[in-house]
């Protein structure tokens, strides 16, 4: 490399730079919640439901106003919420936290992976599921829109890195974010309640891809 | 600044860098755990105990085995363990997870300073205490003996940053991690269970300081 095309490189490397850490992105927290088929809902639920009781910011995505139990031979955990609307696959996100009070070792894996995942009791008002790949850690992400990714020069599937809780008692550099990239997309970093508390991060604070 | 000061500058980083990330640090995980004072025990447990289970890395200290429960207007959590020996201040360390479960707000804070700290009840099986200043986050940090600190070029109260779960799927780098240099310590980096689900650690994995 001659010297003016490393020039260049470092010119190029500090625009990005410059530009991510001008765009600041809201983080969204998810608590433990669940996805469902519409014909597992049925099983759980009867003909109730399911009801909305506030969007999110994802377009479309939706808090549920119904709870299930999630239940291991080791644990229970109470009143985790549904989020809809219904996908092509049930699934239950928890935090490492919630895993060893279930007792169980979920991967980590980006939403819908679910082959691997840990086995799982599903109990709603009306009836109960096992189902055995159906728990997992919801891999740190951050969802862009198109436009979004022009803007940060982000594609889908990349990995990046983000500052979060800059300047706080608990700040720190999360590795392995993978970019997710769709026009169905808003800006937002999702992390679980185990990595917002060790950021000491909440719903809507903002971070920087670095 | 001359052109062989900053080659110095430059040779003497590089050097520190590389001694530092040939000296891995084991970790600590710190579940909720209270320490408490003489006067303090015998309210709770009477003429019993304190009895040892195991000890922990840090030299004199151990597990105990006894547990209190911890008590809000919102909440309680059940077996909170005994972290001995006696000390002169009673002090409950949780985890951010546990003070949402609690609804109490703590500060984050080095242990003992306990200005500030959040109000609770500890419930043993012979009398109960309402402390008005007790309950804190603890500030991630690293115990070295001043060997290790001479070792690693670190003094004490100084700031550090610390890679963790390297090459894993929940990697990061810990900022402001706090170095605590005693003739009792033994070399150990401390976080509590959200920190530790956050970057999927264990006790006894390795990381470095960087």
């Amino acid at each position: 490399m001659n010297p003016s095309d490393r020039v260049e490189d470092i010119a190029r490397d500090l625009e990005l730079s410059m530009r991510r850490s001008s765009i600041p992105i809201p983080i969204g927290v998810s608590n433990r919640h669940f996805h469902i088929t519409q014909s597992h809902w049925k099983v759980l639920f009867g003909d109730a439901g399911p009801t909305i009781i506030r969007p999110v910011r994802q377009p479309g995505q939706w808090a549920g106003g119904e709870t299930i139990d999630i239940v291991t031979p080791k644990g229970r955990l109470s009143k985790v919420r549904h989020l809809g609307p219904f996908r092509s696959q049930t699934q239950v996100e928890v935090s490492k936290t919630d895993a060893f009070a279930l007792g169980i070792d979920p991967p980590i894996r980006a939403s819908g992976a679910l082959s691997g995942a840990a086995p799982i009791q599903l109990v709603g008002p009306k009836g109960t599921l096992d189902l055995a790949e159906c728990v997992l850690l919801a891999q740190r992400h951050i969802h862009l829109s198109p436009a979004d990714a022009s803007r940060l020069s982000v594609k889908d599937g990349e990995v990046l890195r983000v500052r979060a809780g800059l300047g706080g008692p608990r700040e720190l550099v999360f590795e392995s974010v993978l970019a997710r990239v769709s026009d169905k997309f808003a800006l937002e970093f999702h992390v679980d309640t185990d990595e917002a508390n060790a950021a000491l991060l909440k719903n809507n604070d903002l971070v920087h891809i670095v």
